[in-house]
Formats: C-alpha cells, sequence, structure tokens
C-alpha cells in the first residue's frame, strides 16, 4: 500500500451495495506488514456457486492449487483471501498452511474446507505463517457484515496505490440482482491472467458451470487484455460466487452461459470484469500514463492479440511514452518482433488519435507539437493498423518509468 | 555514445591487430550527433567472402534488406555504417537512401553496388539523408588505413558507453590467422539476434559458405544468448568478411565449416563472437549488474533456452537484481510463465553461488547475510536446477535500473 496514490487512480468510486447471501469481514493478522488490515474474511450462504480462472503458470502457489482441486465441486461457503504472503513456492509448509486455513475457516464458518476457497499475495518464497489466522479468525466471522466491501478491497491490497471496487446491477427475469466485484493488482501483471488476484459476487441464482461459462466468455478480453510487465504471477485468480439469493425475489435459476435470459446480466458481469481489470491497469507499477493498444487489420484476432501485446510489453515503446515522447519506430520494432504476419509498407500508426506513420513511413502531414501535446495526456492510445485483413484486439497497459523500477527494486528488502 | 562508462565495460582493451585486405576510415557526415563520427567504411580487397546473420524481425530495416539481398553473392568490397538513424521504417525513401548509399560507395571504391553492405543504427522512422555521405565518401576512401579499429568502433556507437572491439589469432594450415571483430548494442537488444551490428573480419581464406556455416554453428551460443530487454531490432545485423588474404601466407582454402582443418579457427571466431556478445551485456542500457542465467536440468536444451530468457527478460527479476535482492520467489515465477515443463517442487535456485531455494522451498541452510554480499558484485550467476533432464542453457543480460529508464524515456527528443 504506497502512500501517494495513482494520478490514473478513478475520479469516481461507487458505493457498493450488499449482496444478499455475502458477508465480509476484515482484520490485521500482521502477516508482513504493521497498522493495516491484511486479510479478508466472506462468507458465503448455503447454496453458494463457484467458479473461477487460475494463473496458467508451471510453477503456481499453494493457494492456487487448493482452489483448482475444490472448484470442481463447485461449492462455496468462505473465501479467505490475505496480502503480505503470497504463500508460493513455499513447498509442504504452504501446503500444510493452505491446509490449515481452510481447516481454521471451515471450523469458524460451520462448514466443510472443501467449500473454503484461498488467495494470497505478496512475497513469494517465504513461509506463510498461517497460524496468525487462528488469532483473528473466530472476531472476523462473528464481525461478518454485508457491508465491507471498501475494507475488503483495502485488505488485499499490497503494492496497489488505491483500492479496486465496481459494481453493477442487471435484470435477471423480473428481479434486480448485483454484481460487486474487488481486485488487487499492480505488478507482476501479465495476461493469462492479468491480474493478481479479482473477487466477483453476486446473488443471482447460477449454477457453477453458468458461472464458468461467463468467465470464460469475458475474460480474454477484460483480465487477460491487460499488462503491466508481462510477468505472469504464480497466484492469479479470478473466483465468481453466485449465493443465488436472488432466487426468492423471483429470479430464475439459470444453469448454463449461453440461457437467453442471462443477456443483461452478461452485459452487467462482463462491464464489472472489464472496470476491475481496467483499474490494475491505472494502477501499475509506477504509472504515469494508461495506454490503450489497438491493433487492426491483422490476420486474426489471435494475431491481432499478440502484437498488441508485444507493443505493450515492451520497454522501449513503455518508456518511451513515460517520456511522452510518440515513438513509432519502437512501435514498429515492436510489431516486427512479434513474429506474426505484418507488412512494413502497408503500416500505420496513431498516437492519441494522430496518425504518425502511414504506408510504412513517417506520415508526412504529421505535426510533431500537436503528437506532443497529445503525449502530455495521462490517457494515450496507440493503434497501429496492419492493412492485412480484419483481425483486431485491445489490450491495456501502462507506461514503464523510474517509479516501476524503485517500487520492485527494494519490495522484498 | 554517453557520458559515464559503464561499470562493467571490460578493463583490458586489446590492441587490434591490421587484418590484410581489410582498410578502414571514419567521418563525421552529421546523421544526428555533432562533434563525433558517424560514418565507419570498410574497404576490402578483390576475392573477399562474405556471410551474415540478420534480424528475424517482420519489419527489418531498409539496410537489412538491402544485405539480405546482397548476401547471396556472397562477395564484398565495401561495408558502410551509420550511426544516428537506423533507415528502418522510412518506406521508399528508406531503399533510396539505401541505393544511394550503396552507389556512392562503389564509385567512390570501384567496385559494384551489390559487393557494399550496408548498416544503419538510431533512431527508427526518420528519413535517412544519405546525401550527406557524399560529402565525406571520397575522403574516407582516400583515409582508408589498416589501423582504425578503435576509431571504427567507436563511429557505430549510440547508445553505447564505450567502443567493443576483440580479437583472435588461429593457425589455419601453418599460417596464423587474424580474427578481428567490432560491435555496437546497449538497448533494442534480444535474442535473434542480440546485438545491432557486429562485424567480423579475418584475413582467411573462406568461401562465403564456409563463413556462413561458421556462423550459424556459432551465433545461438553467442549473440543469440544475450538479452538486454527482449527488445528485438528491426536492424540487428552481423556480418562476417573474409578477405582470404592469408592463402598468400600458405593458409588453405576452406569451401566449409567443417572441414577439419579449420577447428582452432572455429574455435578463435567464437571467441570473438563470444566476447563482443558479453561486451553487449555489459553495456546494457543503464547496466549496473552483468548477469548470466544458467538453467540446467530442463527436458531440452531449447526447453533450458526458453527459461533462461524468460528470468533473463522478467522485468520483476531485473530489477530485484538492480536493487541487489536475491528475490529467487520472482525468479519462481519467470520459470513458471515461460510455460516449459517445470516441477516447483523440484527446483533449485541459487545466487552467486550460494543455494537459495531447494526442493520447491526456500533453502533451510540459506543466509541472507551472504546472499546479500554476493548480491553487491557487479557480476552475479543466477543458476535455476530444474530437475527433470538434461536440458542446459545460458543466457547473459544485466539489470533494469532508473538509468534504463532515463535513456530510453528521452533518447529521441
Amino acid at each position: 500500500m504506497s502512500s501517494h496514490v495513482s494520478p490514473l487512480a478513478p475520479t469516481f468510486v461507487p458505493d457498493m451495495p450488499p449482496i444478499a447471501g455475502v458477508r465480509l469481514a476484515t482484520g490485521a493478522a500482521g502477516i508482513k506488514y504493521a497498522g493495516r488490515t491484511d486479510v479478508l474474511l466472506a462468507l458465503f450462504d448455503e447454496g453458494t456457486a463457484v467458479a473461477g480462472v487460475l494463473t496458467r503458470s508451471k510453477c503456481p502457489s499453494a493457494p492456487v492449487d487448493w482452489c483448482r482441486a475444490k472448484l470442481k465441486r463447485g461449492k462455496a461457503r468462505a473465501l479467505v483471501v490475505n496480502s503480505g504472503n503470497a504463500n508460493a513456492f513455499t513447498g509442504k509448509t504452504g501446503r500444510e498452511a493452505a491446509q490449515f486455513t481452510a481447516r481454521l475457516a471451515a471450523k469458524a464458518a460451520g462448514c466443510s474446507p472443501d467449500e473454503v476457497f484461498l488467495a494470497s499475495t505478496g512475497v513469494i518464497g517465504e513461509p506463510l505463517k498461517a497460524q496468525a489466522f487462528a488469532g483473528v479468525m473466530d472476531s472476523l466471522v462473528a464481525e461478518a457484515a454485508p457491508e465491507q466491501w471498501s475494507a475488503a478491497a483495502r485488505a488485499i491490497m499490497t503494492t496497489d496505490t488505491f483500492p479496486k471496487v465496481a459494481t453493477a446491477t442487471a435484470k435477471l427475469g423480473r428481479a434486480s440482482v448485483t454484481i460487486n466485484g474487488i481486485a488487487k493488482g499492480a505488478g507482476m501483471i501479465a495476461p493469462d491472467m492479468a491480474t493478481m488476484l479479482a473477487f466477483v459476487f453476486t446473488d443471482a441464482p447460477l449454477s457453477p458451470s453458468a458461472l464458468a461459462g461467463l468467465l470464460k466468455a469475458h475474460v480474454d478480453d477484460t483480465f487477460n487484455a491487460v499488462t503491466v510487465d508481462g510477468d505472469t504471477s504464480t497466484s492469479d485468480t479470478l473466483l465468481a460466487f453466485a449465493t443465488g439469493a436472488a432466487a426468492q425475489r423471483g429470479a430464475p435459476k439459470i444453469t448454463r452461459a449461453g440461457d437467453p435470459r442471462l443477456k443483461a446480466f452478461a452485459k452487467a458481469f462482463r462491464a464489472v470484469l472489464a472496470d476491475l481489470a481496467e483499474q490494475i491497469a491505472r494502477d501499475g507499477e509506477g504509472a504515469r500514463k494508461l495506454v490503450e493498444v489497438i491493433v487492426e487489420g491483422a490476420v486474426s484476432k489471435a494475431s491481432a492479440r499478440r502484437i498488441a501485446r508485444s507493443i505493450a510489453n515492451s520497454p522501449l515503446v513503455k518508456t518511451a511514452i513515460a517520456g511522452e515522447d510518440a515513438n513509432w519506430g519502437r512501435v514498429v520494432m515492436a510489431v516486427g518482433k512479434a513474429g506474426e504476419p505484418a507488412d512494413r509498407d502497408k503500416l500505420a500508426i496513431w498516437f492519441g488519435g494522430i496518425r504518425v506513420a502511414h504506408k510504412g513511413a513517417r506520415d508526412p502531414s504529421y505535426d510533431e507539437a500537436t503528437v506532443s501535446d497529445a503525449m502530455k495526456k495521462p490517457e494515450i492510445t496507440l493503434k497501429v493498423a496492419l492493412g492485412l485483413g480484419k483481425g483486431r484486439d485491445r489490450v491495456l497497459t501502462c507506461d514503464l518509468t523510474k517509479e516501476y523500477v524503485a517500487i520492485n527494486g527494494d519490495y522484498r528488502s
């Protein structure tokens, strides 16, 4: 948790409504930080469905392994998240810490450990002292309340400079249902997935498979379209919980993501994911600019995505943007290194809506002063048109500043 | 050309002997820089063979296109290299500038434009004013002399902080032959190939295909094993020239790289490539630490290479090293994100020869103070053992410092 707030932080922060069937509590277990909360407990009413998307890292954290195993059942009664320690690369001790935490929460909440989901974020490789949770678990269960969303988002922060919350409502049948989300990000952010931790909660009565289908449909263009530094975390976790409480108010039970009655809900669900994902880019470590990279005219969407990622992850492109330099030469380099079909002589590039390159060379009409003004803005769109096909994609990233290096050069010490 | 010199610069700089059949001259054409040389002309005696390895970028520079076309003939009489402008993404104007330069040099040197090789380094996307060469070409040809190696290495520098030269001798038959190399690097350095520009010269009588075979055999473990920022240049060029002058002193003519008489020569040739490649890592933009990443126990050499590159290109690993932090958690992350076979619970990691992680967790015997001392050194070896197979590879890189961001945040402006 940084003392300054990113200049890209959203100016509007929504009031987060309660979600029927969800209660939250936060506490200070003293895992790493002093003087702040570092543990979140979410309790869910019986019948809550869960689905998730987890890191594709070949070296996942112990909580990721735990969640992957428990997601198969699709039932959740509790979620325990801690910041300060990722419980990753902690071997047998780490697996035991995960198990200990789940049992502790299960006992306090009166459920099975198989219904407890876990996520940890922070330092990798240091043993997580899960015993610290023992001192706070009973009071967390006792204090859990429906209106702790902002506190929940704060408790899971590491190098984040602002808590990330998003909310939306939608009609499901005749009932109005709510979707709340919280996330933390900041560094070690790269697609598959593009966030450290994100949790989405709804009172809609969705089955685990409907929830999983929704995640699958929308994660690629939201969380997987964000990159801060190209570094995929060992701990990336997106979990969605559906309590089903809205069924009592007449919301129909939905068992598959393709159900036409889910259309409005799916749109709102996607909006919450997109909002959280954008906030993660806005809080990229040391970020001063939010950068939207659009690639169009590629041979396919997948090709456009790979080129967009190559641009968005290029240290030379990102440092140029930090320097407010519309250095489209480096964009050409990043297009070239992506290895995807590209024809230099068809390439066009825009910074902030101003075309600076065209047909493989500098745009003759391009005015340095106008572009320079555009580059001073906190939000910059960088568009590349390849002129080969109809493939289009979009990735969000941020600039690479000296602060990124400062933050990451002394994070552990 | 920076005012300070990298703290990692070699302390020993060899005297560069002449190469029979090679003459060099440098001049100030005023392409971009004031008060320094920015053009190198190398002239070769008739019968000089040439081979090369060029960037795999899909958006190569005009000189790269030029060289790719001319390499097929395998004959060289001149090389023109300029710094300050890469003549990349310059469209038709760029092709014309390359052609103009080659014709100019051909006329002055009395050869065919097809025997002139070109390389340009510097800003991408700005038109190269090749007319500037017209003012200096005749005097360059007139002044060309065998002993200008250090000046040649200086003329091709951009953000380099020291000129890069290397030399070796070897027996070929009964004759002693010489291999000289010069290179420039610093930023936009990533495998395929790992350098902006490198030129190697020898008096050995090698055919173009023998020379090409030698490059192919040794480029992977030298230039392609260096990465500064993962950004592959549009201009990466490695050219090797063999004048054959040593044939007059009894060196046998060699027509294929596999010729057993070439054994000692091949070893010396590789040493020159390895020396230049290491100097490029030592002069990575903003570098304070030279980092050797060794991966062993992978399922194959290719897998080890991919994991080593993932570690060497990780901003989080590189900033940790800049902060002298043996943050092996980030190494685990980088192993995990490589997508290659890895078993978290078999992983072991060493920093500076000290094992910090073992069997998927922190090494119980690891002493923070000892590791901390090791991290203070300017050269650090980071070793990862996967415990899966016999695949081993090695990549050189440097740390990621605030200076990298500073250098690249205002390079163009």
